[in-house]
């Protein structure tokens, strides 16, 4: 068959249809409380307290001004009688020297913990900020994780996506591609740490931060919390546990599709209500990767990014069709064989209320035209190592990564 | 009309059937690491070398013993190099002397951290010990929170039922009645203390420890999740997060129905997956109540427990059936009245996949033959005033209190 079967089997079949499956062995945790609401920043601000007298607040160049987290967040520091040093210079993709250089201020400052700002980039930037700010680590030994000490880090997202806010990852850019195991040596690579020692200590979700973002950020910051929900239950690794948080983010996402469909031309006028459903949706989809990581899809997609700068929410999205439709391809294939692969597509099926097709017909109408790759793009993709292909329930083969490839861009 | 509303309205209606109900506020945190599976203590038991070099096991007479769970904590501790004590004489319904002994053993042995070994009486006797091994409190200061530190508390459960490995809460039973304020005066009462100290850092869940209980503790067991997960949701505090939580608990346990039915003469032949998903039911239905709460239907059982040694879970069952007519009942009168009340009882009845009559009626089913209770009791119950009905979604006049009594045991 040419794929390693890794999914256990379901425990009892009376379950089928109801989730999406389950294994009952679990390793759970998600130690952020989770603070949501409007002014949850001003009425929850006690809780920032006793993090230490000095904040450093980790953000971009502009969003966290401009929708207001900014001004919330230093009020809420001056009325609990904390200082704070502000560094605002985190990109988009952040690299390794920007988090150098976020921890190196945190450390020079004194600040004694971590308040990060923005979407997916300020949060997972100031994750490895809070460990670089006191401890000294060559870049190797960071991705290594020899460190047991960070600072406590509190996140505030400014996008409904990422769900940074509620897991143990950061993920960077590693402008020299360093570790030598790429096929993109001496460019730039995705890399990532991760452990307990990030998990933001509180998550402060305030669904108007989120009100000035713009029909494509939007639409494409959903797609990676639905992209996380959906994989999620595609690891091996997924539990009942993990597949409670996940599928209720999916169906959640799911429940806005028509307003994001429907999307008006002043993003104010987008409905708070959604705004705030795809936020909790983001967290929880955060809480449900934090248990069981992301397959294939967020390893392939990270070459658009790389490559091309598209959006990583927007990336995963190109490829989640084409990777769905392989998995149930494979799930057929293993039927007519006889094989004991579990199959998990009938349960996302079942909770997104979608055909697969209707499913993808609505990711389409979101997405928009799809970008084009070249054939010497879509070559050196095939070919590339994915990271994650082994955290997939079904493992791609090479030739099938290249497929997959080729059906989402080719 | 009599009775307050605390619901907020939910936010979309189209969500309605899908769940329970939520308000997009939240204040959720469930720090503890849950980890399930056959002969995790084992696998696992690197988790507890962190903790220190001396553990403190807290347990019953018995129980721990017999099922096998004292055995392998034992192993994984000396495996693990660490030396333990063993206090083993928490009752059923802990007493404050029985935790003022248990955590001065603690501290007289120098213990580091507290292994808790069995269903809830032990583990909420275990975290009052965590926290009076190392602060030396008054009973009232103990009631009070007057405490910043306690001892790591791991928590193996031997039931599944309290869900106390995922909960901040300890039960105990004050024996002075010393409050005063209770109606039961120079009696015992059931006073809680709870914080996120008392939540254990680790939860170690292996199905097989629950192998050998009978079909009575394995049916009021599985009633007590059931309530959690059900009061959770009928909390003024229920989120959408913490009833995802209680609404896949109560599904799973609603699963489980028809083999409690059917429990066979030799407990070892009940199915050891029905045993697993109980056991991880009443984790979740932990996590949910450790949000929320739970409602008068607690406060109303513990007279049961009290007065007449009714199984902790067996008293919430006795009362849930009249409870749930009652709320359906103000919550017809309300749409009647045209009044803003979120109705609650249709999301459960779509969770479930039952009518409350049909509900009801398995909840029959399984408690048997209702304990009667005699006038004076009647009267006592029904005048007492209950801590909890003010974290119900639709608060109970005295009169209402009284006639759910009458309508349970009379």
């Amino acid at each position: 068959m040419g794929y390693c079967i890794t999914a256990p089997p379901p425990l009892l079949a009376r379950d089928a249809g109801i989730l999406y499956t389950f294994a009952m062995k679990a390793n759970y945790l998600m130690p952020t409380r989770i603070l949501m609401g409007e002014n949850c920043l001003r009425d929850q601000r006690a809780f920032l307290a006793p993090l230490g007298k000095k904040a450093c607040i980790i953000t971009g160049k502009n969003s966290a001004r401009a929708c207001g987290a900014y001004d919330d967040a230093v009020k809420a520091l001056e009325a609990n009688g904390q200082g704070f040093y502000v560094y605002d210079q985190v990109m988009s993709n952040p690299t390794d020297s920007c988090v150098y250089e976020a921890g190196a201020a945190a450390k020079r400052e004194g600040c004694d913990f971590i308040l990060a700002i923005g979407g997916g980039s300020p949060m997972d930037a100031a994750k490895a900020a809070a460990v670089l700010a006191v401890n000294d680590l060559s870049k190797e030994e960071l991705f290594e994780l020899a460190f047991t000490t960070a600072l406590p880090i509190a996140a505030v997202p400014t996008t409904a996506g990422t769900g940074s806010e509620t897991t143990p990852y950061s993920i960077l850019v590693d402008t020299t591609g360093a570790d030598g195991k790429s096929p993109r040596q001496g460019g730039p690579v995705k890399r990532s740490l991760g452990g307990p020692l990030l998990f933001p200590r509180f998550a402060f979700l305030d669904a108007r931060y989120t009100r000035r973002l713009n029909r494509d950020t939007t639409v494409h910051t959903a797609i990676d919390a639905l992209s996380h929900a959906v994989e999620s239950a595609l690891t091996p690794r997924a539990s009942r546990l993990s597949d409670v948080l996940a599928r209720e983010s999916a169906v959640m996402i799911r429940d806005c599709f028509a307003a994001l469909l429907d999307f008006p031309a002043d993003p104010a006028e987008f409905p708070l209500e959604i705004r705030e459903k795809l936020l909790l949706a983001a967290s929880m989809a955060g809480m449900a990767i934090a248990q069981t990581g992301t397959t294939v899809v967020h390893s392939m997609g990270y070459h658009f990014t790389l490559d091309w700068g598209t959006d990583h929410g927007r990336a995963n999205g190109l490829l989640m069709g084409p990777f769905l439709s392989w998995c149930e391809e494979k799930e057929r294939e293993a039927a007519a064989a006889g094989t004991a692969l579990a199959p998990r597509i009938p349960g996302l099926r079942a909770a997104l209320g979608l055909d697969l097709e209707e499913f993808r017909g609505i990711l389409e109408k979101l997405l928009g035209k799809r970008e084009k790759a070249g054939e010497a793009e879509l070559a050196a993709w095939g070919a590339a190592k994915m990271k994650n292909a082994a955290n997939t329930y079904i493992q791609p083969t090479q030739e099938e990564i290249d497929r997959i490839f080729r059906e989402a861009v080719g």
